[in-house]
């Protein structure tokens, strides 16, 4: 059969989880678009955002990297992050991207083009061209403003009730366009306040997904996240996206069921009082189907490049996890 | 006639001397290959060299610039700099080079990578892979330390005597090659001290100068320069090159002939005391031929994209330096 038209899938999201859902898909006959927060406010990407006047470029890039088909130097040199000097701290991908939308004025273009030069397999959507900050509002009624002081905030006071933005912006029409058009439409893995909310708070963005025929898809996390999902089990995760989208919008729910290493665990209790997401479904959900797999990555992550201590990370498996995506969109789960 | 041969065409320099050679002869039928200073440490370049450790990347960048056939983005994002922030000061061509060579951990791949990023219409080729330091020896038997501090002496209480590198460093088996290998070599325009001479000193240049087969140009600059050429006349460059390339080494001296904006030159004579390169060789020179002809460019040069006040610029015109040389190269001068 001639022009056949491959499953369209949108991802929403941010970060190292779209990074890992993106490198999977990647390799599968899917047309692959990824929806990128725009609120990241720390570390090199906060600083270039609010020294230059940029939209942040962090998500961007990584949602790049993980796309990209261009030769090994490309994703080298947008990974690479100086440590010394002037530079210290500044990611190349990042002052890339930064350049790129000084010199177009426009952070869409400089998107598109750093698109052509890492020659990704698919599209990378900025849910905003609006600058914007995050917000949460915490059940006791405080609020903390910016992405990076919410992520710090280990020990808040109360839960966070919601998640806002201020000011309220619009969604870029071309996000609008991806999901009217999506067949899929995969929310995570991430944090769900600082990663996957930002998105679906932008103006237009839950109502668009509620409009759409896509099938929904959730990658739950695998670990909870102080200070923002503390003692969440899997059925409080679910619900609390059905807050931003509509109760019943969640097609599927994709839950992993091994276990990581004791020591791992032990060493994420201790550090970050994080623990694994508890799958307390038990058998069928009254809305979304849940899809239970081992999905656990036993590569050794490491974190940051500049860490003088490197330790392990627990990850999903982007090979796993894009072998579950993809049964999905072929009907085959 | 197939696989006709196009003339070797080596330039000698730095700077925007070289950046303007190398965009006019880029449009000729000729086989370009810059050799350009690595002792520039000033600025961006310097701090960068100072703080990562690379190969001061500035002159490079420009050589890089001048030969690009890419899209013009690439130019552009090639001499872009940032005015603000972490990254105020910085050009982004910069710290590309700086990135590439901190990850291929070698100046030679970085050049080139970026050479094939630009698509460069022939080679750019540092005169060394080693860091130095150029130094200023002036007659009262003072020493100036670093290319930018000799800049930057603007009343030195004696002239220069030479300059020379600490440590002494060997150059490039690649500037051999492409030297032995040249029919013509083009030295400046640029400074003497501090963009053509880097290059002379460097340990087995000015022997593989003094045993190649190939024609030698100088483009002698259009003014002096304050704190190291003050009061040269045309002889005076002639005779001080010699020194370093021996002193019948020169095959021919292109030379402007037409007068500068009045306004132009008063105002470099109050701010840098520098006043046009008078020709004093009256008719002919005893070794080398002297291609006397219109070289100033017409166009509105400023200077410094930080600068508040730009000026204009006295400058060659690319065109017609390059027609110039061309007509020497081709046989018809």
């Amino acid at each position: 059969m001639f022009n056949k038209q491959y499953p369209k899938v949108v991802t929403i999201g941010g970060g190292t989880g779209t990074f890992i859902v993106l490198s999977g898909l990647k390799d599968y006959p899917v047309e692959l678009s990824a929806i990128v927060t725009m609120m990241d406010s720390g570390g090199s990407t906060g600083k270039l955002r609010d020294q230059l006047g940029v939209l942040p470029p962090g998500d961007l890039r990584q949602a790049l990297v993980a796309l990209s088909e261009s030769e090994e130097i490309w994703r080298k040199l947008f990974t690479y992050r100086f440590s010394e000097g002037d530079l210290g701290g500044h990611n190349f991908g990042n002052i890339f991207l930064s350049a790129l939308e000084k010199i177009t004025g426009s952070n869409q273009k400089a998107v598109e083009y750093a698109m052509r030069v890492l020659q990704t397999k698919g599209n990378i959507i900025p849910v905003t061209t609006s600058v914007c900050k995050l917000c949460a509002k915490y059940e006791d009624g405080s609020v903390v403003e910016g992405e990076s002081n919410i992520e710090e905030l280990k020990k808040p006071k109360s839960k966070i009730s919601h998640v806002f933005l201020s000011p309220q912006v619009t969604m870029n029409i071309e996000a609008k366009r991806a999901i009217e058009r999506a067949d899929y439409i995969v929310f995570g893995p991430g944090d769900l306040y600082t990663s996957i909310f930002p998105n679906l708070v932008v103006e237009g963005m839950a109502e668009t997904i509620g409009n759409t025929t896509a099938k929904t898809i959730y990658v739950a996390n695998l670990m909870t996240r102080t200070g923002q999902t503390d003692n969440f089990r899997l059925s409080d995760f679910i619900s609390e996206i059905g807050k931003y989208v509509g109760e019943d919008t969640l097609d599927y729910v994709v839950a992993n069921t091994s276990k990581p290493d004791p020591d791992l665990l032990e060493y994420y209790k201790e550090v970050d009082n994080a623990v694994p997401v508890e799958d307390d479904i038990g058998g069928t959900h009254k809305h979304a189907k849940i899809i239970r797999s081992d999905l656990l990555s036993r590569e050794v992550f490491t974190q940051g490049s500049s860490d003088k201590v490197k330790r392990s990370l627990i990850r999903h498996s982007h090979e796993r996890l894009a072998d579950t995506l993809y049964k999905i969109i072929d009907n085959r789960l």
